[in-house]
């Protein structure tokens, strides 16, 4: 049990997003796009992956929630993020921004930092590298994942949230998110997560889901993070070998679907900082 | 056991598809295409997805079924989808449309209207709002869904079936095709199939398959969507809980690849209306 | 066991990319990206899909070898592989090619072609019939795929290589690689790799992970080509029957994440001609 005051409520808000079955409009990486529509479907939510530069502004007010991933960006795709984010921010849809190859690659950064600056992001989600360097900081990553430590990644998190009036979300070891002054840290999950691709894509399309159900965007996160954790932890004790990678795989979509409010609470691991 | 006169029939389109191996040109969307390559291959069949406007002209001869499917459309692949059906159209290569998302996005409508026109469209498929919706009719959808109940389905169908001189293929609770004056139902498959991206991306290359295999289109197209019904069901009796999306779409293609002719017969549930 | 004098050292190969955990950038088809992606990481490699014509320059350096696979390539990929192309060449950074679809697209072969005259390519990869079409020898393909039996493949084989100086894998029910007078023949796999797709992408980046460690590149590749193949086996092995294809594909990431040096030595069966 956690010590998060307010962790009694996380399972509301999976409750909510199987009740509302929100639509999460998604402009995101063509690696993990399949994996990220599954997720939002386990969990009750409905995903619609739209990204063509004529397209984008109509669809976004469809839309409980904007997720931008740049995992695989070009051109086009960056001028729907424009029209997207600008749209989304008119209508005060939640956006979340998921800074993928942001470490190696220069002009990912300046793309993100402008997005944080001239629209409203909710949420900003990076591993320990992608905030760090976003922040400015020294790190170290490798092609799109982080090989740093994450230490002093607190402190970081915090300047960045102040710097951009967001919610920041840093991922690693332990899951760090800060809004304004509070820091909360999330301990589920499992590093076997980190040996397929797409489970930080599909953190990013979840908490997306989970902000567009509630006006407590800090707890619908929080919800999103223990929920992938959990279905991750579940999802390691149910194959018979760590190195079985494709079926655990497999499981996070069956332990998704059947997450409970009831497990969410009885295996969150939340705490304030 | 159906009703449906030519129902013993249905389990040869199978065993012709499987002896033909039919290459099917698919230009679809980028969230399933893995999935509709998949299925196709465990159907007997042989996908190619070349979607390039420098290379479909070229490439659409090779095909005995041409795919359309745009649901991740762009641009770039708008101009595809015109030089491939102009190819196919004087080919006589049977076409079939899949109008993913045009219920939230009227440029789509558009292509599709267009597509219907001037091209030699053998089927169009889409879920019941989507079918509504080019006919010009109110009706409901979510994102890419649809939340249509399919009242008035079935002289929606024939409208558009005659307006367009093309069959028409309308999913949902029970599925209707419609060509012409013949209406036939098909009550095969589960609504777990709905909980999972691509069910209907992969019935749409299926039936393409079998088109692609047959002079008697009609024939055809119920045998594909047969198919993937009792597919979808085999895979449903086989997992341990409803849940279990993840493991459900695993079965899915080992259910594809074991589907006999003779399953085909025996838990067919087709009706002409 | 094999007689090929080197074999003994096979298992180290794999022993190297999982301690050095090589980085590959891939600019790779969109049908199989997420295929490739997972079966890099389950052998113990970094895989990296940057594939826009803004940041391939840019991001090539950071990594151990190209892989360059242009299933689905348009115009901007076109300009992309020819950018990463460039830099990796000069970087001595290797590069593997796969000609998929060049068989039945002219303009496929031309870029191959290209490619392999222009820059620096350390291995070419592709079926039977892609590879003689290279070689400017009739041949039999349908749509993506080989029909080719493989007919004087080898002399194919060391034509191609010694044309362009590069190394050439063909694959077919035997695999053949060749590196100037040597050629080496593997006789590990399943024909059930055959009836998924993405088998052979994910043996292209596979080998290019093999390749980044190593400065035996012959050998590395063999490792890589044996590697793939035994996990094809065991994954056959493990399911009841030979048409669960979904259950085959989640077992080969099992197997994949699960292989080991001795494995490698033990079941390698290598034979140089």
């Amino acid at each position: 049990m956690s010590s998060f005051k307010s962790n009694f409520k996380l399972g509301d808000y999976l409750t909510l997003v199987r009740q509302e079955n929100p639509l999460v409009h998604a402009i995101t990486n063509h690696v993990t796009i399949n994996d990220c529509a599954n997720i939002t479907l386990a969990a009750g939510a409905s995903p619609a992956m739209c990204e063509s530069k004529e397209e984008v502004s109509d669809f976004v007010p469809f839309a409980k929630a904007l997720y931008i991933n740049i995992g695989t960006i070009n051109k086009e795709h960056k001028k729907s993020i424009y029209l997207a984010a600008e749209k989304a921010s008119r209508l005060e849809i939640p956006i979340v921004v998921d800074p993928v190859g942001a470490v190696a690659i220069k002009s990912r950064q300046d793309l993100v930092k402008d997005l944080l600056t001239n629209y409203s992001v909710s949420c900003i989600k990076g591993n320990n590298a992608e905030i760090k360097c976003l922040a400015g900081r020294r790190t170290h990553g490798k092609g799109m994942d982080s090989l740093d430590t994450g230490k002093d990644i607190q402190m970081v998190n915090s300047e960045l949230s102040e710097k951009y009036n967001t919610m920041v979300l840093s991922t690693g070891k332990t899951d760090l998110i800060t809004k304004g002054s509070t820091t909360v840290k999330v301990s589920n999950g499992t590093p076997l997560l980190g040996r397929i691709t797409g489970s930080g894509c599909m953190l990013g399309i979840l908490i997306s889901a989970f902000i567009g159900v509630s006006d407590n965007d800090l707890e619908a996160v929080i919800a999103g993070i223990v929920s992938m954790g959990i279905v991750g932890e579940l999802a390691e004790e149910s194959i018979s070998s760590t190195t079985d990678l494709g079926s655990f795989r497999v499981k996070i979509f069956d332990y998704m679907a059947a997450l409970t409010s009831e497990k969410l609470q009885e295996r969150g691991n939340v705490s304030v900082l």
